[in-house]
């Protein structure tokens, strides 16, 4: 690996964080925040801090740790290997936590069309479908495709007892049944659950199938740096090592005490000051390259359900939380920018821009007598996409719209696994600060036992009656 | 077609919406909206029914008769049948509104892994390819894929003066021209622009290239259901003609003037009340259905841009509009609803149902000891799935939150041709209401201009001069 053998790549290869356009001496007094602000937050900062050892000696942070777990890459390399001479297709079933990583990383890393491209193209690794949803026809579709016979499933739940991952599980364990018979139908499958829990791991041990374990506190948002991201990630050729690699980088960042040299502290004080003080509460994330676009929508599960709280640690009701949405540059320029100038100012925005492209595409100098057209030649599609993205910055500034600049120096597996850890630990601190768990998801188990009662399982009647009891539609109503 | 030979298919495949989660009855008087709310606006609603056969008859609004002109479609299926010898690939170069409407007719209507197809299960329909943004890496990803001679480029902006797209123009053009010779190259260009204006009209007569023409007053947003859309859809074998129909047939229910009556008034009715009454700053559209999920975002296009205005039609200053966001389900069920369920109450929601799947998936009765997995066996993914989107529904109007539900018969194209017409239309008849300008998009210009003057056109030295004055950046604040 290059950097190991160049002292300067890890410094060249820095994820930097701009928050000018954040702050009170661009934006002014009524739009931007002010350094008081940020201070007054110091000695919270301080005491999370000080607790943050601790909880990751007890095992209690394990996503802040797992970059650290040096065997976990050659295990999972082994496997992949293991696997290349037969496997053509890897098919992720799972949702949420167990898919958006796996999505994130391949948009991220692997080539836009990956699956289009040839099985040599591909370097002999498989093509990759992640399937998050129970959509029957799209399920049906993608079964239509596969050779079961070179088809490995990968079956992801921490639990054991997610609805839509274990039908998809049942329906494939049944297909591998039928197709391949008893003893082939091992090969096929490997699954990633917790390591003694649940039924998934109880069925893994009876049946002798392979297995990947998820660290029992580790939850699915913040799960895509253990086997449930990086298995599927290296099954498609991506370097996981330098991943955990620039992870690690960005843990020695967060390391540091003082909030204005602690990149993960200064985000989450920016975070919270942006939804208390400036009251907004949607954050839009606005990569400017296709390949950050599964980043922002990962981003988007880990900021809504880890701060998206009814109840304080104190008990009180806060229905608190800020809204994500991802919005890709230029393209959405032309769908949600007119929205994010004129519309209110409930928004602050983060945008991810790439230093470098991998390659440059130069404008050729056509039509010079039509000036609509001249201007551009000459000129590269890189430069094109910087000047919109610096362009936007400032329009929405000058309308008193606050953001940040997170700039990648290149699109590699160290440069996203640093932006993974950033996010995570922001993530978390902002939490804190809060005053939130940003670890549970307490306020979706009400809509998961309504709907087992509509399926009829047992123990779930109360559910449905309350359900139904609250249903008497009006025809007037529906048209 | 199925429906002409059968009166009552019409009737079956009539789109209903059920708004009872919105009202009073159901979500209590401080949650929901009464009809004493909604017969408030009756006068306005007469009001503007009675200009809008004016504003109809003198071609104000052609994206409410563009379903009723009947040459369109088969001008576009004859050249679709031209082409159909040759063409491999189909790729649009355009972007916003010149690129989502073919993206979601293609989530909605083709299989979803339909590049990954043989040429004989496309029907000899060729891959499409929609590239809807200026990344130089994904351009270059792009290109390396295709065999040109096989391929066809649609370059599509109605103003012709598109940075992005014309950027994408000027790469291709010099390609076909390196790689087929003059005479060759005007196969592989069909352009869709203004009737008369713009350098993309004049290109067109002068080199004479094929072409289709955009109605002048029909906006990016707007015009799915001309050749910025239909074009792309025929070319993947996409019946036209129906998705034609099924916006006629919406726009026949669209034509009472009583808002108890008629889809289109009703739904802007409730829009307007949840955003101006209930305070909801967000619309979330949450489609139960992987087809539907272009569906939700092209409307996020034509509700942020339409309805985010800085002025009124008064000019005075409002900051109007709700901002969009697509949320899938099942999927997102396991990223965004936590956030939905506990987070603040600044949301209403869409759902989007459909009655009907193509297929049935059962559940096999596996592991019937185990009661995790016992449950699921003897359902079908479409029960869980239905079970799934009851069960959100009813337990957010349990925690007070709004929602209507708008179910399709089954996914085809004249389904999916009302749900189009009832959608432009109730954005058009909100933006009304709100008393803002709907069809225009005044907001971005300033940052086109900015970007122009990053690029070094002459005659916006201005605005990169104010652009640059307020960006002195603070080293303290970089990270």
């Amino acid at each position: 690996m290059k950097r190991w053998l160049d002292s300067s790549w890890t410094q060249e290869m820095r994820v930097e964080i701009d928050t000018n356009l954040m702050m009170v001496p661009m934006l002014g007094e009524k739009e931007g925040i002010s350094e008081k602000d940020i201070e007054k937050l110091q000695p919270l900062i301080q005491n999370i801090h000080g607790q943050l050892e601790e909880e990751k000696s007890q095992g209690r942070l394990p996503f802040l740790t797992i970059p650290f777990d040096l065997s976990l890459a050659p295990q999972i390399k082994k496997f992949v290997q293991g696997t290349k001479p037969w496997v053509e297709n890897f098919v992720v079933l799972g949702i949420g936590g167990s898919a958006l990583g796996a999505k994130a990383l391949q948009t991220a890393l692997s080539h836009p069309h990956y699956n289009l491209l040839s099985k040599t193209m591909r370097k002999g690794f498989p093509r990759l479908f992640v399937t998050d949803n129970v959509d029957p026809d799209g399920f049906k579709a993608l079964l239509d495709l596969l050779e079961v016979r070179k088809t490995l499933f990968n079956v992801i739940s921490k639990s054991g007892g997610t609805a839509e991952t274990m039908s998809q599980f049942l329906i494939i364990r049944d297909l591998l049944k039928k197709k391949l018979g008893n003893r082939k139908e091992k090969e096929h499958l490997v699954i990633t659950t917790d390591p003694v829990q649940g039924v998934l791991r109880k069925i893994a041990e009876e049946e002798s199938f392979q297995s990947f374990e998820i660290p029992s506190l580790l939850g699915g948002r913040f799960s895509v740096l253990s086997a449930v991201g990086l298995l599927p990630a290296a099954m498609c050729g991506i370097d996981i090592e330098e991943l955990q690699a620039g992870a690690r980088e960005m843990a020695g960042r967060c390391q540091n005490p003082s909030l204005w040299e602690n990149p993960a502290y200064w985000c989450a004080c920016l975070s919270i000051l942006s939804y208390r003080h400036l009251k907004k509460n949607i954050r839009v994330i606005m990569p400017y390259g296709d390949s950050l676009k599964g980043m922002g929508e990962w981003f988007c599960q880990l900021w809504a359900e880890s701060l998206g709280k009814r109840y304080n640690l104190k008990g009180r009701e806060v229905w608190n939380g800020q809204t994500p949405v991802t919005a890709l540059g230029a393209t959405d320029q032309h769908s949600q920018l007119q929205l994010y100038m004129e519309g209110p100012g409930d928004k602050v925005f983060s945008f991810l821009g790439i230093k470098n492209f991998a390659g440059l595409i130069p404008l050729p100098k056509l039509y010079p007598k039509m000036e609509e057209l001249a201007y551009l030649g000459g000129h590269s599609l890189n430069q094109l996409m910087q000047a919109e993205m610096k362009a936007t910055r400032l329009t929405l500034a000058q309308n008193g719209r606050p953001s940040l600049l997170i700039t990648l120096p290149k699109i590699n597996p160290y440069t996203i696994g640093q932006l993974i850890f950033l996010w995570e630990m922001e993530t978390y601190i902002c939490g804190r600060l809060m005053g939130i768990n940003p670890l549970n998801q307490p306020g979706v188990e009400e809509g998961k036992k309504m709907a087992y009662a509509f399926l009829g399982r047992k123990g779930f009647e109360r559910e449905g009656k309350e359900g139904e009891s609250i249903f008497k539609p009006n025809k007037k109503y529906i048209l």
